[in-house]
Formats: C-alpha cells, sequence, structure tokens
C-alpha cells in the first residue's frame, strides 16, 4: 500500500536513488519525483527506474506530500527555503544527513507552519556517488536512524519509519544530539582520518620514488572513504563541529598512547594494546 | 626448472603458506620443506598441498639450500641463530619481512660464513593469517621487493629474484632504508592508524549506545587491518620506530591542516584540501 501518494526526492545519487528504486520497487508511493543539480545523472536516475519523473523547478518537487532532502547537508536549508513558497500545507520534509542535531533544527525553522519534518540517517552508502551506482537493494537490513525532536509529529514520524522499513531498513530512534556524536565516532573521524592518511601519504617520496606507488591492499583499504565526494563530507564535518572534535580528541589520545608504548620500546605493554584494538575489530567479523 | 633442491619455509602462514603452495605449483624447488609453531597450522599447510613436508627440527630445516623466514619479523633473528649450527655452507638465507633495515642487518650478522643473505619483502597478504588463508597466486602481479646491501653476493639475489618472479611478482630492487620508509608510509602506518582508530571507537559509548554498534561500512574498510595479527605489527613497528615515526608526523600535520580549517570554519579551504586528498586516493582506483 502507498505511504505517498507523490515522493520527491531532491538529490537523487546514491543514497536518494537507492531509495527511490526501492520505494518503486515495493510500491511505498504513487509516484517518485526527482530533482537535482546534475541533468545527466537525473537522466541515469530516470533510465535506471529509481525515478518516475524527472522535475526541473521548486514547484514542481513541492506538489509531493513527502520530500526527501538527500543533497549535501550544507544545501539542504536552502532546498528547504526555495521549496517553502511552493509547499501544499501538511507536506511532510525529511532527510537523509549524516548529521542531524544543526541540520533538523535548520529544516524545523524553515518549515515551521508548513509541515512535519522528520529527521533520518539511513546508515548505508560508500564512497561512490551517483544515481549510477544506486542499488534498490542499499539499506535492506541495515539501521536507520530517526531523531525525532520535542515537536516532531508522532504520525508523520510513523510513516517515515514504514517508509525506511518498507525498504528494509531496521529503524532506530534517538535524540539528534545522541546521534551526532555516535556517528562523530564511526563514521565523521574515519572519514577526516582517511583524508589526513590520503593527503599525507600522496606527498610523501623517498629517495626519488613516490610512496603511493607501493601502496598495497592495506593503504587502500585505509583511505578507500577518501574517495568519497568530499562536498558531502566538508558539510558534514562543519556541521558536527563539536561532536567530531571530541572523537578526534579521542582518537589522538589512542595514537599517542600507541607511539608511547612505541618510543618506551615496550613491545609487551604495545603488543597487548595491539591486540586489545584487533579484539574491537573482529567484533564486526573479518568477512571481506 | 627447479631453483633450489630443498626450500625451507619456517612460519607456514599467509604468506610463508602462500610461497610454498606456488612454489610448489611452478615447479621452482625439488621440494618445500614447511617448520612452525603450530602443529595445527602445519597440519592444514600439509593437507592444503603447501608444503612437501613438516619438519619439527631446526636441523631437518637446515637441510635446505634455501632458507625462507616468514615468521613475525621479532623472531627471525632467533630462527637464524637456532638455524646457523646446523646450516649447510652456501644455504641463502632469506625473508619476507615489511621492515628490512635492522632484520637484514642482524641477519647479515648470524648468518655470516654460513651463506649468502637476501632481503625481500612481498607486498601482498591481508589482515588474514594462518596457512588456511593462504592462496598460490597471491603474489601474482604484486610488487616484491629486494634490498640488497653492500655484502649481498648477486649471486643469490639473481636467484630469489627467479624465485619471486617464479611465482608472479614485479620484482624491484632498492636499498634497505628506503624501503623501511617508503613502507612507514604506505603500510606501518596506517596499520597504527586503524589500531588507534578500534581501539577510540571500540571505548566510546553516547547515551547508554556503545559506538561500535552503529559503525557502516566507511568504519568497516578503515579499520579492517587492525583484524591483522598484534604480534607481527608489533614487530614491525618497533623494527621500524625512526622511519614509522617521521610518517606520523606526516600524518598528524595533515590531521592538524584539515582541523585547523575545520575550526575555523574555513568551508572553502576544507572542501580544497578533501578534495585534494581524495584526488591522492582516487589514483589507487576505486574498484572493490
Amino acid at each position: 500500500m502507498a505511504l505517498f501518494a507523490r515522493l520527491g526526492i531532491a538529490g537523487v545519487g546514491l543514497i536518494g536513488g537507492s531509495l527511490g528504486g526501492a520505494v518503486r520497487a515495493a510500491g511505498l508511493a504513487g509516484e517518485v519525483l526527482g530533482f537535482g543539480r546534475s541533468e545527466e545523472n537525473l537522466r541515469v536516475a530516470r533510465e535506471h527506474g529509481l525515478i518516475d519523473r524527472v522535475v526541473r523547478e521548486p514547484a514542481a518537487l513541492a506538489a509531493a506530500d513527502c520530500i526527501v532532502l538527500a543533497a549535501p547537508v550544507g544545501t539542504c536549508p536552502g532546498l528547504a527555503d526555495a521549496l517553502r513558497p511552493h509547499a501544499r500545507p501538511g507536506t511532510v520534509l525529511t532527510d537523509v544527513g549524516s548529521v542531524k542535531g544543526t541540520l533538523i533544527a535548520a529544516l524545523e525553522a524553515r518549515w515551521q507552519g508548513v509541515g512535519p519534518v522528520v529527521g533520518a540517517h539511513p546508515i548505508a552508502g560508500s564512497e561512490a556517488a551517483g544515481a549510477a551506482s544506486a542499488r534498490t537493494d542499499l539499506f535492506r537490513d541495515q539501521r536507520c536512524i530517526l531523531t525525532p525532536t520535542a515537536t516532531t509529529d508522532p504520525q508523520a514520524l510513523a510513516r517515515i519509519r514504514a517508509l525506511w522499513e518498507g525498504v528494509g531498513a531496521r529503524v532506530e530512534e534517538m535524540p539528534p544530539d545522541v546521534h551526532d556524536q555516535l556517528l562523530a565516532r564511526v563514521s565523521h573521524l574515519p572519514h577526516l582520518v582517511a583524508y589526513a592518511l590520503a593527503a599525507a601519504v600522496g606527498e610523501a617520496r623517498v629517495g626519488g620514488r613516490a610512496a603511493l606507488e607501493y601502496a598495497g591492499g592495506g593503504f587502500r583499504d585505509t583511505t578507500r572513504i577518501a574517495a568519497s565526494q568530499a562536498e558531502l563530507w566538508r558539510d558534514i564535518a562543519l556541521a558536527n563541529l563539536p561532536a567530531l572534535r571530541a572523537a578526534l580528541g579521542e582518537f589522538r589520545a589512542a595514537l599517542d598512547r600507541l607511539e608511547a608504548l612505541l618510543v618506551a620500546g615496550d613491545a609487551a605493554g604495545l603488543g597487548a594494546a595491539l591486540e586489545e584494538a584487533r579484539a574491537v575489530r573482529r567484533r564486526l567479523g573479518v568477512e571481506r
């Protein structure tokens, strides 16, 4: 049964495109509209069956009864501004952003008097970008975190929950600031670390040789997410600054501890510390 | 044509086991002997056809005309000590260690008067360990770095080159210290960073929730090599301390730079810095 007559997606990339395709496959909306900056990407989305129809103006997108902002976090408030004059009363505004506190507050302010806002973050995706990399099973068995606030409409929340459950996600609710502190650690920090590692090694030369030429599988894995879109992660990092700095502090402390053991030549201590870290990682499984 | 009548491998794990299997498949040795700490692992190696025969005493391993030390770097000098009294004159001693300077100097000192020493490092492998994870095609089209010193015997060097080329590796020669400075950056540093990231996030709790529960693909990739054997990387880090500290300094500088742009709220500067790092990573390709 359709949850929405018309679902509008602003930003039909990896996440927005996968959502569109999954919603269409599950029949969760009467029609899926796609809106975005790149004509070429929208064409791909249409050809891959991720959306029913391309719309070229905010006014046309605002004809939807639910609008999903799936664009870089920094562009979402501006999108809400552009949509607001055209939106129908009661239209649900939701998003997929990797940061919630500042973003949801900004969207609630802009959507005031229009309709309900529900913050959502599907934990899925990769360094890939664009509609061409979308997959309708991207969210299956993955977590999707909803971040209701004091003013979130319970009915709208229930519908967005049903939307994500309908595309196979395991939905969980938590306050926006808890989300942001968790994601700072498991996502935003690793991205910053991967970018820093790529930047440092990219410049390193030894005896006329570029270090990067000697990279093996370990370096490739560790820096894979540094191939992610810079604009996306710039916005996320800026929008989650306090939590990200706290996470950075914890990471630096862990690195300092390993370096201190190393410099002290404390083989037993270093071995034990690495073994502890290994046990953490192995809790996530080691499959490829 | 067999390069060696009898190839002895001390440590039949992922690297040693894969080498044994590849040498047998290519007929590069008359016989491959396996020696190691774990009876169970040696049994697996034998069953998987990675070695012809298990030997239980250093004296039996020393009957080989070429001995490959494929054990954790820290145990290699002790292995050379144990083998020396039994070794036949002219037996070639080689290794697969991820650090070369201090290790090769130690092996040359211990093998003085016995036979030639040739340092080798195949850039292959993963966080997996043990004979069960060995693959005879592990070295195909991968780099293998040989690190001759002023005293390396040219004929022995040529034979070890032929051995690695025979299992499909692309062989390159460079001085041990150049190797160590390069690998500090593309391998040892990423391992330390991955261990630190796993350690930091493993302990993080927010609002009663363990951060690790919310890890997605990005965290899994970035920390994958923290599932590697702690003993191996403890030894490597300790044996390559000066180069690793220099690499750590470069990494910290790159991370500091990103954090400074972030704290300054410099969206343009941060975007450009992330874009540069992304370009570095994309030079390695983005395939999975």
